[in-house]
């Protein structure tokens, strides 16, 4: 069967950029493509758009599909339209970024690890069609989130300590900080709640563990602010 | 001529914000429809996607034939895909926002007055579609976009004084300030030059006037801030 239209159309994509974070980096989920074009690069994954689907729903089909992860908090990013980005016609994509716990998905990455892998910011692949374009964009919100918007929930586990929070500002914005000030601007956020537990099965001195107020945490998301690091 | 696939395919359209500031408010620019659906409606300017445009092509062609206006400040805003926003297909449109300066723009608007014209942010009429969605959230990234960047380059005249930039404050946040404060915190802010210059044609005291440091201002924006007012 075919679908026949009096003028051209676009094709319509999603792709997804997919933040991890672990102990070492933050990392990129990326696919390797089994087909033409880019056959065997690694790519953002994604895929058309179909009918009966929404953009959102989409994204999360190729993402459960190409990588196995579900349930993620999705963030549409932008959409990008430029005539030649695509080889074979005119594709028209709409971006989303991820930001997921690395402990909770780790694992199914593994399982089809030829095909599917986290890929450390500062040692990626070259990408497949504009990939690196849209990688970028997103690595620039997410950068830009941290100033005015708390930033934590989706990538660190439940409970954390203020070495590791520090460790997620710092990945993101690419520099390191200094240990007294950021725990005294991180603290007066107001976001975290001190927990009466310690690190377990840690070589160092097992540290105090926190978790987030999510009423707080979410408020501030609302309201906005300003973090000046 | 018709094209056929083997899939079928979404409709892609672009649909434009356009926010326009006068003295008593933050306005809108609409079209009336001409055509089914939605004929004799109000809606946003706006159109299908040709195949050798880019996206922000396309919002810049549509806004030109429709409304007459050019060389606006442009910003994606987010793309939407549900499911029946169209009754006569599935239609995905990626929506723009400008800003622009009424006076630049208030003649051409004109001239086509029974099918475009420019409403208050209070005083709209129902819209097509689900463009009141579109126009909802343009309208709330303008109000974030207040907490941290500076606004009013594009929607003040290019000599304004304090009391304008107050009132496009103002209608943004659609509350009143205290004008001792609000002062305070624009000229902090280190963006606006004081020129040697007062209001010509003014009833009232005529007031000194101020144009933007088009280098700090810019830097700002990139940066980010909080204005918290």
């Amino acid at each position: 069967m075919s679908y026949s239209y009096e003028y051209p159309r676009a094709a319509l994509t999603v792709d997804c950029v997919v933040f991890g974070l672990d102990e070492e980096d933050l990392k990129i989920l990326l696919i390797q493509r089994d087909l033409a074009p880019f056959e065997g690069q690694w790519a953002l994954p994604g895929g058309f758009v179909q009918l009966e689907e929404t953009l959102e729903e989409a994204a999360r089909r190729e993402l459960q599909e190409e990588t196995g992860i579900e349930k993620v908090y999705l963030e549409q990013l932008y959409t990008i339209g430029d005539l030649d980005r695509d080889p074979r016609e005119r594709v028209v994509t709409v971006a989303y970024y991820a930001l997921v716990k690395l402990t909770d998905h780790k694992v199914q990455a593994a399982t089809d690890a030829r095909n599917v892998a986290w890929f450390g910011i500062d040692d990626l692949p070259s990408l497949a069609f504009d990939h690196e374009t849209i990688l970028d964009m997103a690595y620039e919100r997410l950068r830009g989130k941290v100033r005015y918007q708390p930033i934590g929930f989706e990538l660190l586990p439940t409970k954390f300590t203020l070495r590791q929070i520090q460790h997620l500002y710092e990945v993101v914005l690419d520099r390191s900080l200094d240990k007294r000030n950021f725990r005294k601007k991180i603290l007066s956020m107001d976001i975290l709640i001190e927990l009466d537990e310690v690190e377990t099965d840690v070589a160092h001195r097992a540290a105090r563990l926190y978790k987030f107020d999510r009423r707080k945490y979410q408020r501030l998301t609302k309201q906005g602010f300003n973090f000046e690091i």
